[in-house]
């Protein structure tokens, strides 16, 4: 197998490429190797040596605590528990939220035969203990074992002295109530708000 | 910018993947580190260094001449002429073609201010000139702009004492009449042949 060869074999196990599109992806990167291959084999090369896993959160950054834990401006009362680092920077992303994280690493789940003590759940609940935090957001998915997950972790957390939310579920924005399902709007509706 | 950032802006330049597939990408990474990530970025330093544009014709290998040219079981009398890389490999797939290849390395085109000089053209004519080439496989796609850059060839091969072809076109493999465009049908028709 040349070269050429492992490089498309290796891009084609990213999720979203085939071997079809790992081979276009090659071509792309041959074709601007020095505006586009070079840098991207240092930027590789260097996340390989700077980034680490925050022992605090579980988010990934340069530095350890990472940057959200260790930002003296955010609010210390508030975590926010998501899934997936995708997650965290979905909710990064909309600008609002300005507390901490905890990252699971994943949901609890008979299939998959995943329990409690593979995720990041033990830490949370310390941290959960401290006296500065005085609320816990669970936000994971709207999913079964999302629920499931969130359900476990609210009776986990019943012993320390914090509030427990979860996030609103209801008629996404803009969305039209003739194209939504019969559980978004069963959902919206019992959770109905006085206007 | 973190270099997790920098990480993602580069991925969400390959062709297909977007800000949010190059995120998916690089989480995918930095999850399976030692089993994907170092292999990719070692992959890609290695093909920085070793892979090169074959000087006769216009392929890329880790060797100039290239594998295909400095195979000696492969037919020297014949030159597949394609537009890019892609195509070479496309045809390489079908594991019927067993002699050379020349890249023009793009067509011409008007719009794109695109002339003979910008493509591999003379390389071909001084190649075609050679005692031992008796046959030119004109393999451009079938677009308007393939179409024109064969004729261009053919016009400039004249002079060479060469038989050159076009590949046939016609119904694809599988193909029914019904759903098949006017231009394609046509083209079947008119180049019909004895049963």
């Amino acid at each position: 197998m040349t070269d050429l060869d492992e490089l498309i074999r290796l891009f084609s196990k990213l999720p979203g490429l085939g071997p079809r599109s790992a081979r276009r992806a090659v071509l792309h990167l041959i074709r601007r190797k020095d505006a586009l291959m070079a840098p991207l084999g240092a930027a590789i090369a260097r996340a390989m040596d700077t980034i680490r896993t925050c022992s605090v959160c579980g988010n990934l950054d340069t530095h350890n605590p990472c940057a959200v834990c260790s930002d003296a401006r955010r609010d210390r009362s508030v975590i926010c528990v998501v899934e997936e680092l995708a997650d965290l920077w979905a909710i990064e992303r909309c600008n609002l939220y300005k507390g901490q994280y905890h990252v699971l690493g994943g949901v609890l789940s008979a299939l998959d035969d995943r329990g409690p003590s593979q995720l990041n759940i033990e830490p949370l609940i310390e941290r959960a203990a401290k006296d500065e935090v005085r609320e816990i957001i669970l936000a994971t998915n709207a999913t079964i074992e999302g629920q499931t997950t969130a359900h476990y972790l609210a009776t986990r957390l019943e012993g320390c002295n914090v509030s427990i939310s979860r996030l609103a579920q209801g008629i996404p924005m803009g969305g039209e109530l003739d194209y939504l399902d019969d559980g978004t709007l069963g959902a919206a509706l019992k959770a109905r708000l006085p206007a």
